[in-house]
């Protein structure tokens, strides 16, 4: 059995998605676990992760807007707004969506879904430097079994 | 230390939430595993999981009109519609409840609470096949402990 | 490796977030993993779990004013409301929060971010007892390595 933990940096550039699939595909490679999982993790509360269709960008123009009508900037009941207008909105729409995915790993690999990609969902309008955590426990690994 | 991974294939009729809880019981009891966890994940961006009450149906029945009022198929600004009105909303839809769970083991059985089930959420019109993944990892296992 | 799992029971005081960071971090110390993940899953389908801003109380505040919008309790179309006006709202909000979060442990500690706490989120009006499982999986261990 081997465990590994791993942080990646990610660079946001303001409010969006951000594609990180690949440097988690890349942590699990080198690993060396092949039946087990990964955790996926990000270690902030003004943004989020989410898994998400990858191919087609228009959806995430529409989760995008739609999150914008869903948590308003402007709602007027806020009162934690230290930080600007962006301050509780960015904690709640990181609360409705993911703060960890866990996702099995056989022969090897992530067991993601075809159009599946995992995503920084990034509510801030500033740019920020996000830290992500990622495990990866099983059997396998760099020794063998 | 054991590590398993496994597949279910859920066929679904259609929007609604389909039940898993006896599949994922049961491969856990296969895997042997008698403290750890176990990861369940669905490869799929337009269906969801949940971990819901199962005993009264009815609680699913609002669950269900609060998700078609939530994320109305009708909304105007939708770009994302090559698949059909219901294209956005099931990413929208999965993306707020989710795409995976783990749950701890102990004893050899899954720690879920006495009303918690196990659910596929699909959000398409349409009768879907979607895979999860179930991975089991933890001590105990086949050859003991 | 180790796998070790334990359970916490809260004592909620009705609606609204009461931190579990300590209690968690706790039992990953005494597990002595220093590699590895901690699950944590909440056994109920009326509250759920969050991580969220540990630091300024005004931000919880706004989180549970815009629940009270987002799920309202006066809502018509319910019929699940065996239980009182709060027992749909208290599944939908259950679900659109989270019943497990994953995270990664590393030198032998949960990588929390620095705002970052571990939360019961009471959905009903009433006290409860809540029961939080608690699995711990991972390299280390009280045997060593």
């Amino acid at each position: 059995m081997t465990a590994h933990t791993e942080s990646l940096e990610i660079r946001t550039r303001g409010k969006g998605t951000y594609e990180i699939t690949g440097e988690v595909a890349r942590i699990v490679r080198d690993s060396g676990v092949r039946t087990g999982l990964v955790t996926v993790f990000i270690q902030h509360t003004s943004a989020s992760l989410i898994i998400f269709e990858n191919a087609d960008r228009s959806a995430r123009v529409d989760l995008e807007a739609y999150f914008e009508r869903l948590v308003p900037e402007d709602s007027s009941y806020f009162v934690h707004t230290a930080e600007g207008a962006d301050d509780s909105t960015s904690h709640i729409r990181m609360v409705l969506t993911r703060t960890s995915e866990a996702i099995p790993v056989a022969d090897g690999r992530m067991q993601l879904g075809t159009w599946q990609g995992i995503f920084v969902f990034e509510h801030r309008r500033a740019a920020h430097r996000r830290t992500v955590s990622v495990s990866v426990v099983g059997s396998g690994g760099p020794g063998g079994r």
